[in-house]
This record gives C-alpha cells, sequence and structure tokens, in this order.
C-alpha cells in the first residue's frame, strides 16, 4: 500500500492505548503519527512501557497537541467523560473517531446519565454514533464517523446472547450473567483493589447485581437483539489473572430445546466471522488469551429449562483495543483481520 | 490434659491428609499415632512434605498396618471408594470414624450409586451416619461413630442457604450455584487440569449443570432445610489459585423482601457460631484463606425478586480438614474451636 | 496466666502491623490494648483488613493518641523515620520498643545517613538498642528496651552465613546474595511496581549491586560475624508470589571443604534452635510460608572453591513481624515459641 | 511467494511444538504439511490445544508416518534421544533438519554422554551440525544441514557475556549464572514440580551447582567466545509463572572497567541485530514476553572489581521455538524476522 492510514492514539499511556499501539505498528496499512498522554507527556511511549523499547520511541504528546496532528482516525483511549469533551472538535474536522470509553456507548443521555453519574455534553452524538460490534453492525461501521467500541463485559454477554435472543428461543427478562475478569480490566491507575498481594491469591465479587455500569449498556443492547425489554443480572468477579473474561450466563428458555438446537443456532449465526468460534469444549480463557477470538458455546441443563451460556474473550483485545481495531479495518476498507492476532 | 486422644490419619500423603496431621500436631488433647499412604508407605511424611520437617518425621505405614495401630478416632482422608472399603471394619472395633471422602454423604445408596457410579459396599452404615455440619448436626455430631464430612462445594452452597431456605425466604426449586475454587480443590493427583502452565492465567468451568457429583449431596441437604425438593444448577470454575471458593448464588424470592430482612435472617441463625461470619462486606476467598471460616452475604436484586447469596470459605480448611477437626472436637467433647486457624 | 503483658501496636494498618496483631490475639500472654494508623485512625481494624473480622474491631487511633495508653510493649510497625521520632519518648517513660523499622538496625548515625539518606534523630539511641536477632543475641534481649529488629532480607542472608563466617570457613570479602522475594515485601502502599498487572507473570530484578538500603545492614552485621569487614554484591528481585524470601548465595571458601562439613557446621550451630531447620532438601519458600522458620542448606560446588548456601523465610513473619513476637517473647520472659505458627 | 517451503513438526503436542505450529501458520513462506505425536496420534492439534481450534485442524500422526511426507524443513520439537534416533535418516533424504532437543547440541559425544548420561547414537553428525544461534553463526546457518538450536538456559548466559568474554573484558573461570524460569520450561509432561498447588506461590531452586545438564552446554560455548575453558556456576530457580528466564549474571573484571564500557561493548556487539536489545533500564521477563526479544544490560559493583549481566527472554520464544524459526528464516532465505513476534 503506497499510502498508510494516518492514525492518533489519544490516552496511550494506559493498557488499551498501549496495546493498540503495537498492534498498529504491526499493522500493514496504518502509521500512528501522534500519541498522547497527560501523565507521561513529553516521554517516549517505551519510557513508560519498556516492551515497547526499539519500537515504541514515539514521543508522547499533551491531548490538545496530538489532535492538532492531522491523521485520518483518533481512538480515544481516554477514561469517560474526556472522550465526550474531545470527539466533536475532531469530528467537526473530519476524523473518523473510534471511541474506547463509555461516553458513546448509551443511545440516550438519560440513560449515560443514569448509569454514569454525569450530564452528557455532547448529546446530539449519541443518536449518530454506531456501536462497534463488527459481527452485527459492520455496513453501519463501514460508514460510521464516530464509533463507540462496546465494554469489555458486554462484548462477552452480547456475543453468546445474541442468536439465542434474537430467535426468541431465551427469555430476555430473566438473565443471570456470572462474569470473570482478570486484573487488566481495571486499568493501570493504581488502587488497592488492583495491588499485588490484596488480589493474587483471590477471587473477589464486586458490584454484583444491577449496580455495575455495564448492566445500562448491557440491556440496551440485549433488548435490541430481543426485540423487547432485556433485564440482567450482573455479577462482576475479579479473578487473579492479567487478562481474560469468562461469563457464565444463565438463563430460562422461552420452551423445551435441546442443546443441539441452541449451538445450531451460534454456528448458523456465526457462520463466515472470523472472530468468533463457536467450539465443542466449555471456553477458557487461556484459550483466548492474546487474541481476538471470542469462544461460544451453550448447554440445556439436563431435564431443566434452563441454559447454561458461556463465552470468553481477552477482555483487552476482543473486549477493547482488538475490537476497535477491527472496528478501523471495517471502516477504512482493509481486511478486517488485517493486524489482528489469532 | 493428662490423656490425650489417639489419632490415625488414612491416606497423610495428600493435602486434606498433610493438612490435617499439621493441626493434629498443634491441636492440645490429641496425639496422631499412626498414618498411612499406599504410595509413600515407608517414608517419613516430613520426605513427602518438606515443608513438615521437624515435627512431622511420623513414619507413614501401609493402611493395612496403620489400621491395626489402637487410637479413637480414625479420619479417611481416602479417595471415594477406598473409604467405604476400610469403615465398616474399624467401626467394628470402636472407633470413631471420620470420613473426608464422599462414601458416606449420600443417605441411600441409590443415590451413592447414581452419583458415583460404583456399588455401594457398606449401605446399612449410610442410615446410621451423621452428615458433619457442626453448625446444623452438633448434638447428632457428639454422639457418632461415623461422621460424614461435606464437600467443600456442598459447605460453600449449604450454609449461606440454610438460613433462607428454612425460612421458607426462597424458592427450592431455580437455585444457581456459580462456585469458583482453588486448584488444591483437585487434590495432590496429577492432571493436565492441574498442570501449572494449563491452570495458571486460566479461569476454566467445568462439568457445569447438573453433572458435577457434587450436585446430589447439595440437593440432598439443601432440600432438607427446605422441607422439599430442592433443585441446583451448579457450575464449578476452576481459579488459578491454591485454595479457597467463592460461590455466587442466584435465588428466586419467595414473596418480596429486603437485603435487610435477607441478612438478619443469616444473623439470627449463625449467633453463636464461631465459624461463620455473616460480613457487611462482599465475601472473598483471600479474607478467609488460611482459616475455619465461612463468610456469607445475602443482597437483593434491586427491583426484582432476585437475590444474589455469597459464601467465601477456604476449601481445604471449613471446606475439609477444618471442618473434620471440628466434628472431632464436637464428638471428642474438646472446645469446638480448639486448634482450629482463624 | 493472671495478667496479660499489655501491648501496643504503632502502624496497625500496614501488613505487618496487621499480622503481628493477629499473632498477638492468639498469644496467651499479651493483649493488644492499642493501635495506631494515621490513614485509617477512626475505623476500625476489621474494616481496613476484613479478614480480621470479629475478632480485629479494635479501634484505631492516631499515634500520638495510641502512645498515651498505658502498656509494656510498643511494637513500632512504621516507616522508617517515623520510627525515631516515637522511640525516644516511649523509652522515656519505660515502655519496651521493638522496632520493625530500619531506624535502629545501624550502629552509627553515619552509616544511616549514608544508606538511608536523612539524618538520624535520636543518635544516642543507637549504642543501646539490641540487634533482634534471637538465635544470636538471645540474652541481650532478655534485658533490653530497644530492640531493632532485622530487615527481611539480611535476616535471609545471617542465618545461613553466621556459621560459616564465624567458623572462618568462607571469605568475607566476596559475597554475592542473590534475593527473590514475594510482593508483600514492598508494602501495602500503592505503586506501579506491585500494581497486579505489572507484577504478575514477571520477574524482576532491582537495586542489584550494592544500592540497596539492605546492603549496609548486611554488611555491618556480617562483618561482625567474620569479625572482618564483609563485603556483599546483593541483588534483589520481585517474584509473583505473596509471600517469601529466597536468597541463593554464592561465596568463595578459604580453603578446600566439603558439603558434608559445611552442613555440619550449620547443624552444630543451630543446634536447639526452633525456628532454623538444616534442611536436608534444598529450601522453597513454600516449606516455610506462613511460618517463623527459617529453612538453611549448603552445597560446595563439585571441584571448585566456590558454595552455594540457601535460605527461605517467610518474609513477613521470620523477616518481619513473627520475629518481632520472638524477640517480645524472649524481652518477656515468654516461652520463645508462644503465639508463633509452625 | 508461489511456492511455500514445506514443513514437518514432529513432536507437536508439546507447548514448543505447538507453538512453533502457531508462528509457521502466520509465517509467508512456509506451510506445515505433517505433524507428529506419540501419545496424541490420531486427534487434531487443535483437540490438543483448544487454543489452535480453527486453524490448527491439522491431524497429529505417528512419526513414522510423518516422516515420509515429503517436506524441505523437519523441526525436532522431541525429547533428547528420540532426536538422534530420526535425524540421520532425515538428513539422508535431503531434508533440513532444525532440533529443539539437546541431542546435537555437544560437540563430541563424550561431552554429550557426560552430561546426558547416554551414548550418542549418531557422533559424526555433532562435528557437522550448526549450533543455532543466529546473532553468532548466521553464515553457518545459513548453509546447515543440521542447527542444533540452544538451550533455553544456555542462551539467556550466552547473548549478554558473549561481547564481554570476546572482548578479553571478562574472566571466563568466575561465572556465576542465577538463572529464574517459568514453569514452562519443564515442558507438558506431568510431575509434582510442575503441579499448579506446588508451584503457585512459590520460588524454587534446583540442581545448583554444576550438575544441571545445561552446564556443559554453556561452559562449550562461552569457552569459544573466550578462547579458553569457562566455567560456570549455574543456579536455575522455578518461578510461578507460565513463561520467561531471568538470567542474573555475576562476573569479575580483568581489569577496573565502568558500566559505560560494558555496556558500550553491547551495544557494538549487537548493532543491528533485531532481535537483542541493549536496554537501559533493568531486564524483566514481563518486557519480552511473547517476543523473539534478548533484552541484556551490565553494570559494574560500585568499587569492585565485579559486574552483574542481566538478560530476559521469553524461555519458549527466543529460548526454543521462535528461535528455531529464525534459523530457519536464516536457511531457508527468508526474511530473519518473518514470522517471529516482537
Amino acid at each position: 500500500m503506497t499510502t498508510r492510514v494516518g492514525v492518533t492514539i489519544l490516552g496511550a499511556s494506559g493498557y488499551t492505548g498501549a496495546g493498540l499501539f503495537a498492534l498498529c505498528e504491526a499493522h500493514n496499512g496504518v502509521e500512528v503519527r501522534a500519541a498522547s498522554s497527560e501523565r507521561s507527556a513529553g516521554e517516549a511511549l517505551s519510557a513508560v512501557f519498556p516492551r515497547l523499547s526499539g519500537f515504541g520511541d514515539v514521543p508522547l504528546l499533551p491531548a490538545n497537541e496530538a489532535v492538532e496532528v492531522d491523521t485520518d482516525v483518533v481512538f480515544l483511549c481516554l477514561p469517560h467523560e474526556a472522550a465526550m469533551d474531545v470527539a466533536p472538535g475532531l469530528l467537526d474536522r473530519g476524523r473518523t473517531v473510534i471511541d474506547l470509553s463509555a461516553d458513546f456507548r448509551m443511545d440516550t443521555a438519560e440513560a449515560y446519565e443514569a448509569w454514569y453519574g454525569v450530564e452528557h455534553t455532547a448529546p446530539d452524538l449519541l443518536a449518530t454514533k454506531v456501536y462497534g460490534l463488527p459481527e452485527f453492525r459492520r455496513d453501519e461501521i463501514a460508514r460510521a464517523k464516530l464509533i463507540a467500541v462496546p465494554g469489555c463485559y458486554p462484548t462477552s454477554v452480547q456475543i453468546p446472547l445474541a442468536p439465542l435472543l434474537s430467535s426468541g428461543m431465551i427469555r430476555p427478562d430473566t438473565i443471570v450473567a456470572d462474569s470473570k475478569s482478570g486484573v487488566s480490566g481495571a486499568g493501570r491507575k493504581l488502587s488497592l483493589r488492583t495491588h499485588f498481594v490484596e488480589t493474587n491469591e483471590n477471587m473477589a465479587p464486586y458490584n454484583v447485581g444491577r449496580v455495575h455500569r455495564h448492566v445500562g449498556e448491557i440491556e440496551q443492547e440485549l433488548s435490541k437483539f430481543a426485540e423487547q425489554s432485556a433485564r440482567v443480572v450482573f455479577s462482576p468477579h475479579l479473578v487473579p489473572m492479567n487478562q481474560g473474561i469468562l461469563s457464565t450466563i444463565y438463563v430460562d428458555l422461552v420452551k423445551p430445546a435441546t442443546t443441539d438446537e441452541l449451538v445450531a443456532l451460534m454456528v448458523a449465526h456465526y457462520d463466515g466471522e472470523r472472530f468468533v468460534r463457536v467450539v465443542e469444549h466449555l471456553p477458557e480463557t487461556a484459550f483466548v488469551r492474546g487474541t481476538n477470538y471470542a469462544d461460544v458455546t451453550a448447554q440445556v441443563v439436563d431435564g431443566s429449562d434452563k441454559a447454561i451460556v458461556i463465552c470468553a474473550i481477552d477482555n483487552l483485545i476482543k473486549g477493547a483495543y482488538g475490537q476497535a481495531l477491527q472496528c478501523m479495518n471495517v471502516a477504512c476498507g482493509f481486511d478486517e483481520g488485517e493486524g489482528l492476532p489469532v
């Protein structure tokens, strides 16, 4: 390719930003032209992440300088609130904005404010954004200027449930999602919760019920697949490992079904998809670690009206920067798998 | 105490047997007089477990020699099938038998055979055994000659649910128990599943639904608390840590209730119990690691008819040898907490 | 014991302070009458450490209030600099002070200032303090009013080398100590270094050479055993585990010797010591985890004039609060092993 | 590339074989045409490694069938002894053999027998093989028919020491290498040593001194760089992590030198090398995890005649299959970095 697509990464000194940078460096069609970090502006990215020594020697700019660099695509690897501050200006300049924060995932300002507790400062954009799950909105993503990349937990819940909800096979009002996440999901910001000694050799639930902010996003999107209001009990847990989410999901069947029927729905739905594997074994996070895969399966509970649906993803890749790159590939007309680890 | 109670440990070279040995060594009222191991007979226990160097220099006998040593209490830390082979003979000689295997947990030979796939060779004893959950059967344990110590998962499910089931607060037919266990629960026997590289940095479900052998035990015992047939969907998971079980349990309320009401039932039920803590935070396995505690709580899911009930135990201690020692303390008239780590 | 010894713990909200509190609670001869924490004053200790729920419900006072409570023994689990601020006042009131910080370990103010980079504010006390390694200074500790508990790394280096240096068997000027520590050694203070994702699945050296502050303490104390100036190359490493130090130490023999001769020196030296085990296997941290043991061995390198000396301790117990309690037992006339985990 | 180089992997069901398979699948110039496994012959590779689902559905053949498939390059991911059994026949058929076992690393049959305790059955090949360290034998590898890929520990010791030994800067007879390895180095074969519960939360030395089989290989190769007999004290340790080796190496300087001088030698030596990074920070295994990099540095110990030399590699990649692929790239005329993760 003679001309590469220019890319800016705002927020390159976190785990998603740095991981995205590394994927872009190995991508044949793009070139990272600017990267920002508030806390590490002025340093090289490789000083913040020594693993990037040698090829990550891009200087980190303050965000207000980075946005001035002329590029085609801007990834926002920023905390929520920060993303909605910069997105409008970038869109005005004609950039394609791929936002990894939560700021544009909700469809209404009311829903955003209810779940995130702050006023939305760019509410008009909520209706124009495309929710970046390529397996379901490929055509819209191809035309999008603003893409809201799904949260890690919501990705792990939607991918396995979508075929079952859209076929009317399961009840949307009785979903229990018990999710287990590696610690990188909490980011690089220091907290006692992610202090090694507190987390190692520990299995910890947190924000169980309908409390975690991802509940709003999950219910909003599942409702679309179900074409009726979906409701989820969601229990996230922290697991002593770096990467990976396993979601074990309990659903009520609308009418009796067999495991084979559920699996067949999944297989049909994901036929031809490169990053969703309907597997014959139970998914485990190690099987998808370091890849953009979502592994899924389903099982009817013997002699009951319940089924267990399981999904494993790498929370940083399919759950964040891999999916963001997949969206960019679609939006920019690259091969959808270009640069994505399998 | 002038005369110590003599103890035999059959199967001392596994994690539960060795842990039980260490607790007995620190116990003021007992003395380990014999210990057996098939694979390591002839060696010192400290050769098998170097951490016991200095005070674990008891010789390991073959089981057939160890049973000849005259002691008051015999702990069976044996695989299932092996326990029911030796128990009748020991009882005939008047020993108190505390069995940590599954062989005497089921109430009928039919149930045992259904869940374990082998014929029960001492079916008459099933009716005479006492199920060793001291918080519920203290008086029976005090008189028992054969005590069946509960399984680790069943302990973590029964303790939090008992107060809610016996008060009729929750439906017994819709219980979903999503349990996460440290790797020591799989014992010291080698398998690819417990090979370090396969398990580290991995979160893995296994035997989900109504497949795991502990389902039979859980349903049998929960039915007693509920005074009607209980049914559980049970999903065990393997967590990359050594010790601990966290059970996150989803239940349907019979009628609307508040979190405070559920917690109050637990508090009332466990008033005075030394090893059950109704905690105000969400239980985590690190908070009970190395102790005989079961930490429990419950929470009504906001605006729904569901509740989340959580329990954390150390799978080896309250889930195995700690509970066995607690049973022994009750059966032998010791202080119930003697020798138990808190 | 009718009257218990009253104990104050200053700095109870760190790992050593909380661990010491738990040991004291289980100790038959002492009673914790006050505990302090600057950041958590006003809270219960169990709110800071939920694992202490139920028996750690002691209120945390600011240090200036805690020192007013009249007790016999005051443990300083404080950062360096803070300890030397409070020690003089406590000694003036007749308290026995057991300091777990570095403030009184060095013998001179010059040495302290050289290694810690701050002026010593109580230099007169340096000469009166006793260095709290009970295996070597039992009589002095019994009479001491100010005990400086050794650092974790220095403990793991001195215990194995003392017999070899004091017998003149090894050269004191060519010692290389390669030490590997669990993450709890860095305390509960947040840092990127101890952030789970950065530390897990990582093996990291730091401060190698003669840079780490413990070098001064190690050389000072080894020089006493050698009766000449000792010099050490010291390389600490961070290991992805919570607890434990393994020190692998390389020394030059003064004259040819056999492994048996080195081991015999160790055995003779530690004859009758309850917390030092000269083991026949290579020490591993798991074998001493949760105990006050130091496991040691030595090996002559085949056909060379070098030997490898190895020691494993639990960095928090024999390396910190266990050793502190052992000192207290000696100083207060208790059985030396009372309350110490083995 | 119109025609791909055909590749056979003997021993594809271990960690190195499967990792090599995945790299080959992503390599633009090669095609895996056969893969063998004794224990899993008849199964798909993805059944043995579910992470390879979808693209690892190559059938595993018994070795005697796999060798019949006509390919250009055969990788031997076999245990030692097995490799020397099949290599001669493969060479007779004109294949290029890249052996990841130890069978052809030693230069003489005597040395092999001394360190491995078995007779060498193809001693004539020892003189014709090329030792596969591309940074030092690129031209020979380009012409080689039999390449002996270095061991993981020897790679981590040679790369940092070569520049210092070949310049005569350090003494070759006083080298102490203290190496720390992740558990995957022990392979996928089950053993108590690599059982999760025994290894997790543990730091363990093993085979210290001059006992480990890699000592022979290390001394043989270091002697060539030094042009005189080199001697090493080598202490391997097992670290609770999957991947990575950190070698902390202690050397005596021949004459006084500065850190800058040592580092400058390294920089000059590795100028232009893509997989050796002379880094300004201390190497850590996390910085090279999942890559083919060797990160190195050196430091003179303040005021002494000793230096500390440090190297970090991923034991499975630069320490095994990555280096093997790098050798293949050189031998087959591909770009040296093709298909290698950075």
